[in-house]
C-alpha cells in the first residue's frame, strides 16, 4: 500500500494514546491543519474521525477523488452539506463520547450535532490538543528549513528596491513574486513592508508611502513549502541612521540576542518572553513592545507553542519557534527582529539566514 | 464628523430595522466582513455589537488606532481576549437578548459567553442576516467593476504564457504578479490554471504540468479592489481542438448564454441554476456539471445569493453574481466558463471583459 511520505503513521497513534487521559472514545478533527497533519490530505475542506476503531476523513464532492489519491489507510467518506455528514459518520458508530476541536467548529454546525446526536456526548478539547503538532519530524524540519532558503534567496534580490523613492507597496508585490518564482507554493503570510512611520504599527499593510532618507524599512515574509512555513523579520535604515534609530535596534538586539539564548529544551515559553521583556524594560520602553516574543511554526504560521507572558508552554526538542522582540514608538518609527530557530536539546539552530546585524543600505 | 466614503451609514440604519421583525435587542456581528461593511475597519479581526443605543466596535491592540482612524460614529473597545471582550461589552449594557452569527463565532467562545452572560439570551441568526451585503451600492460596483478591468488587463498580458512548454504554475506566478502590479490589493483568490486532464478537477492547484498541443486550459482568476472582489473563468483550447472539446465547449457556452439570459431583478436563483442544468442534462452531461452554477461576490469572492438547485434566494437589482456553469470528463478535461454580473430591473450587465467565444490559441 503506498504512503504519502509527508505523512508518519505514528501521528495517529500519539493522538490515539491521548483518548484515555482525556476519557473520550474518539476525536473529530476540524481543523484543515490538523486534518493534513495526520492524514496528508490537503485539500481545504473537511473533518476526520479517529477513535480506536475508526478512522475516517470527510470531504465534500470537490475534494473526493483528491482525499484518495493523498491519504492511505484511512476511509473516505464523501457529504453534501458537513454538519450533515459528521453526524451521518458518528451515527453509523456506536460512540458515546467524542472529543472535538472547539475552536475550529462553529456555532451553527454545533447546535445542529447537538440536535441530532442526543446520545452522544460531545466534549469541547481545543486546549488539549493545540499542541498535537508543535514537535516536528524531520521531514516537516527539512520544509521548514527548505521555506526559510527559498525566502532568503528572494529577499536577496530586492535589496535594489530598498531605496529612496521606491514604495511599500512596490517592494512587497517584487519580494512576493520572487518568492513563488524562487518554489515556494506561496507567501507565508501577507508580507509586511512598513516605511517610516509606518513601522511603527507592528502589522502595518504594504501602502503609497515611498521610501525617504533617514527611514526605518521593516520587511516581514515568508514561504510555504509542502504546506510549511517559514516567519523571518528585517529591520533596515536607508541611507542615514540616526542616533535614536541606532539605540533602540542595539536594544532589540540585545533582547533578541539574549531570549534566544535561553532558548533549549525545557525552557518554558514565559520564561523566555519574561528574559526579552526585562531587556526591553530595562531601557524604559516596555510599553512599546506591545505582543508577545514569539510563537510556533509549521502547517500555520502561527501555531503553538506561544511565547508570552502567559504562556503555559514548555519548549521541546523539536519544536521551531520565532523569537522576536519589537519595540514600537508612536508617530515616529518601529523596529522588529525576528528569527525562526530549532529547538534542540541544548540549545537552537537558527533557520532564517539573513544576518540581523544593524545595516544601512545605500 | 469624517466619514468613511466607503460606508454609507445607511447599512447599519437598515440593520437595525430589522432588530423588531428578529425580536432581539442587538445583534453581535463576527463575520470580519460584515464588520467591514457596516464600519469600514479593514483589520482582519474583531467584532461588532449593534443596538437601537449601542454601536461598538472591538478590537484588539493591534487595531485599535487603525479603527479610530477608520471607524467613525461607532465607539471603539480595545480587548486582550475576544471573548472577555465581548462579554466586558454586552455586561455594561442592559441589553437581554443578543442575535449573533452562528457560523462565524466559536465553540469555545460561545461556551465562555454562555457561562457568564447568564441572564442574556443569545439567539443564534446567522441564516437572517447572511445576505445584509448582496445588494451593491454605487461605491462598491465601482470598486467591483475596478477589479474586474484589472483581472482582465492582467490576462491581457499573460497570453503570451498560453502555449506548449510553459507549466501551470508559471502561467498561474504570472498573472498573480500581473494582477497586483495593475493595481489590484491581491488577487481575488488562489489562482486556477488546469491544463489538460487537470482541468477536469473543478478546483485543480496549478502544478508543475506543462501544456500540450491540443490541451484546455482553463484559468478562473480574479482583482481585490478595496476589499472588493472580481470572479471570472475562461476555458481555451490550445494548438487543435478535437471535435468533443468543441462540442462541450459549444454545450457550456449554451447552458452560460440561456442562464444569463434569465438574470434579472425578481428571478429565483434555484430558477437560473434549474435553465442551466437542464441544457447540460438535455446532453446527457448532467453528472459532469457537480456544482452550482453561481454566487454572489463583494467583500467575499463567494457570498450571498447562492445560485444553486436547493437556493431560496430571489435576485435583486444591484446584486453581482456570477454565472459559471461547467462540464468535467473524469480523466479527459473539463470546461467552465464564467462571467459575473450586476443584477437590473429588466436584466444584467456583465462585468467580466474576456469574451467567452470558442477560442483556440496558437
Amino acid at each position: 500500500m503506498r504512503h504519502n511520505s509527508s505523512v508518519s503513521p505514528q501521528r495517529i497513534s500519539k493522538v490515539l494514546s491521548r483518548l484515555n487521559s482525556h476519557n473520550v472514545e474518539a476525536l473529530l478533527f476540524l481543523d484543515i491543519k490538523n486534518v493534513r497533519y495526520l492524514t496528508g490530505f490537503t485539500g481545504s475542506d473537511g473533518a476526520l474521525l479517529i477513535g480506536k476503531r475508526q478512522k475516517l476523513l470527510m470531504v465534500d464532492g470537490r475534494y473526493t477523488n483528491q482525499a484518495k489519491r493523498e491519504v492511505h489507510d484511512v476511509e473516505i467518506f464523501q457529504y453534501r452539506e458537513k454538519a450533515e455528514g459528521i453526524e451521518a459518520v458518528i451515527l453509523d458508530t456506536s460512540l458515546k463520547s467524542i472529543g472535538f476541536e472547539s475552536t475550529a467548529m462553529n456555532v451553527s454546525n454545533y447546535m445542529k450535532l447537538k440536535k441530532k446526536l442526543k446520545s452522544v456526548k460531545l466534549k469541547p478539547m481545543s486546549h488539549e490538543i493545540d499542541t498535537i503538532r508543535a514537535v516536528k519530524d524531520k521531514m516537516e524540519l527539512s520544509y521548514i528549513r527548505k521555506a526559510a532558503d527559498i525566502a532568503h534567496e528572494a529577499l536577496g534580490t530586492v535589496y535594489e528596491f530598498i531605496k529612496p523613492g521606491v514604495s511599500e507597496k512596490d517592494i512587497a508585490i517584487e519580494l512576493d513574486y520572487r518568492i513563488v518564482r524562487a518554489g515556494a507554493e506561496e507567501v507565508s503570510f501577507s508580507t509586511i513592508v512598513a516605511t517610516g512611520v509606518n513601522s511603527s504599527q507592528p502589522h502595518a499593510t504594504p501602502g503609497s508611502r515611498k521610501i525617504k532618507n533617514g527611514d526605518v524599512v521593516m520587511i516581514d515574509y515568508g514561504a510555504v513549502c509542502n504546506g510549511y512555513h517559514s516567519d523571518e523579520t528585517c529591520t533596515f535604515i536607508v541611507g542615514r541612521a540616526d542616533k535614536k534609530q541606532t539605540e533602540v535596534y542595539s536594544l532589540v538586539k540585545e533582547a533578541h540576542d539574549k531570549a534566544l539564548a535561553g532558548v533549549k529544551a525545557g525552557a518554558t515559553c514565559k520564561g523566555i518572553d519574561h528574559i526579552a521583556r526585562t531587556c526591553i524594560e530595562g531601557e524604559d520602553m516596555g510599553k512599546y513592545f506591545t505582543h508577545g516574543t514569539g510563537h510556533g511554526v509549521g502547517l500555520d504560521v502561527h501555531e503553538a507553542p506561544r511565547i508570552a507572558d502567559k504562556s503555559e508552554h514548555i519548549l521541546e526538542a523539536g519544536m521551531v519557534v520565532t523569537i522576536e522582540p519589537g519595540v514600537y514608538i508612536p508617530g515616529a518609527w518601529g523596529i522588529r527582529i525576528e528569527d525562526m530557530v530549532i529547538v534542540k536539546e541544548n540549545g537552537f539552530e537558527v533557520l532564517t539566514k539573513v544576518p540581523k546585524d544593524f545595516t544601512v543600505l545605500h
